[in-house]
């Protein structure tokens, strides 16, 4: 072998769901919000002028940052902004967590997680969600490099109380925790209010699910001005530019439409709710969902039947094959007509199998 | 101090050159093309439905990629996009330098690579450039553990011609050998031609200079399918989708108006010359330009005082503040009507100074 290929970095990349490029596919696989961005959103992006695409965008991301930092109540100096949260979470780990102690995050949880672990040769301990897929606070007392809990959780969708994160802070303090909330707008939980009170704390949040902005790539963090002081000085060793100025006018229009956002949040958990009852009643089981996605199992049919049976018929939904999960679909809450779809479809088909 | 802050990373950050915010300034600072990106351009933004935009993007980049490829006679598997040459060399030398043997460039080039390198703790060695900025290729005949070399070189502007990028080449089978070409459309030298013959070599390039979308956050690397997937990996490491739907379609339509591009880069190529001149009948000294930029010290008046000066005047150039370097005005090639502006008042400013 060439002895260049030597010196070539070895990684198990993470895999998102596929993003199919045929019509009439109903795509319940990534947790994409189903209704589009506010209409504000589009009103932006015209006027991001032609002038303005041969000009570096603001490397700060100011008023980005101001306008999310104002809907929270925080100022620019405590929120960062990336390209998704995965960008976020990926700088806060490589911020965090240059540690020879193990950090901590559930086994269970979202896959990137160990991937940047190993990409940054971060040590990690994974402690074990019951069997109801409930992390328990206890297990994380121990010493450790830093800590990340998924609030609520994916794949799982189990969202936990204020108090239980406060408490995780509480037994925590020489640790940076990161609370990942990419999920928090569903469940109506957030650790923001504590940011005040620990300057240990991390919040990540996204436009990629509640604010229907998957396809612009924001995400972001609020904590104390320290943290993002660091988390900023990381990203600027890596990119000065990371958002384009599409991202920063849409992120901007989406964060100041807040009514909209609030009313597309509470119909997708209504949705949420009349579906459960529905997959219930057709033999699924799964924990209650703080999310716009379940995690079920049906009584008798196997995870990996109904995914690739509910491939074949045009309806994409994500099977994780590893051990304590692979017989469980993750699937995401689209409108009220694509949950008639699916349900439709379980229906005769749970007929026949 | 409290004990999480000894995991935080120590980082000495990338300073870019100043996006001012108020209008009527001459930016002559950032290396940006003074005209707009191809009116194709905004026609492709506009295709972008607000549906879209709820829906994550083609993680694979696959349209703009081969778009790419077909533009420079290579396949898809031969092309990797990232958020402008920042994010495509960052990848790259976090992907190909996990040596122990110092990675070798220029002491006088652009600065982001010790700060890459810094960062994921990759040693490195700088072979000086001469008196006249001069790289010497027998410098990197020393044994390595990767080689960068920027052609034409930034802040130098000084280009070489192809078969000296092919000497280093033939004297480094063993090495990732990146020729770092931002600014290659302007030297009319491309090592691309090299791809097929040189399986170690790894050719990159940017929309921010030449193809007028520094606001879109567009750059690509060239080279055989071995390392496109070793950076491939790499990145889905980090983030599984970093181009959002406006940069992958931007960045398609920019690369597909050919002619536009071509007219673009030799009117720049023209108002270069045309400058050239007059600078140096002002006393400015400088290499001849292989860029978009000048590389100028005057033959009286220090560099930190014209900058200073310019700036007062409303004109942003970049002045760089170490050795070897600290008289010299990184001076942006502009419109003829931008450098008029810019050669008038140094006409004026030079006779009372």
């Amino acid at each position: 072998m060439c002895s260049w290929k030597k010196n070539v970095r070895e990684v198990v990349p993470y895999v998102p769901g596929e993003q199919p490029k045929q019509a009439n596919v109903l795509k319940l696989n990534t947790n994409e919000n189903p209704y589009p961005p506010a209409p504000e959103v589009m009103d932006a992006i015209t006027l991001v002028s032609r002038e303005d695409l041969s000009r570096y965008p603001d490397p700060d991301c100011t008023a980005l940052r101001e306008a999310i930092g104002k809907q929270y109540g925080f100022t620019k100096n405590e929120v960062f902004v990336g390209v998704g949260s995965d960008e976020v979470l990926s700088t806060a780990f490589l911020t965090f967590f240059a540690s020879d102690t193990p950090i901590l995050y559930p086994d269970i949880t979202y896959e990137f997680y160990p991937v940047w672990a190993n990409l940054y040769g971060i040590p990690f301990r994974c402690p074990k969600v019951d069997e109801n897929f409930r992390i328990h606070k206890e297990d994380y007392y121990q010493k450790n490099g830093g800590i990340v809990i998924p609030n609520p959780n994916a794949p799982t969708s189990i969202g936990e109380p204020l108090d239980f994160v406060e408490d995780i802070l509480q037994h925590n303090p020489d640790s940076v925790v990161i609370i990942d909330e990419a999920y928090a707008d569903f469940s109506g939980v957030s650790a923001l209010p504590l940011v005040k009170k620990y300057d240990n704390l991390l919040v990540t949040q996204t436009f990629s699910k509640s604010r229907s902005l998957a396809g612009m790539r924001i995400g972001y963090a609020i904590g104390q001005p320290e943290l993002i002081a660091a988390m900023s000085a990381v990203r600027n060793s890596i990119n000065s530019y990371t958002m384009n100025h599409y991202a920063l006018a849409a992120g901007k229009a989406a964060v100041e439409a807040d009514d909209y956002f609030r009313e597309n949040v509470r119909k997708i958990c209504s949705t949420r709710e009349q579906t459960a009852e529905r997959l219930r009643s057709l033999g699924f089981r799964f924990p209650d969902s703080r999310t716009n996605f379940f995690f079920a199992e049906h009584e008798r049919v196997p995870a990996r039947q109904l995914f690739e049976d509910l491939r074949k018929a045009g309806i994409l939904v994500r099977y994780f094959d590893r051990p304590r999960v692979n017989n469980r679909l993750r699937i995401t809450v689209g409108t009220p007509e694509q949950m008639d779809r699916l349900c439709q479809f379980l229906e005769e088909y749970l007929k026949k199998n």
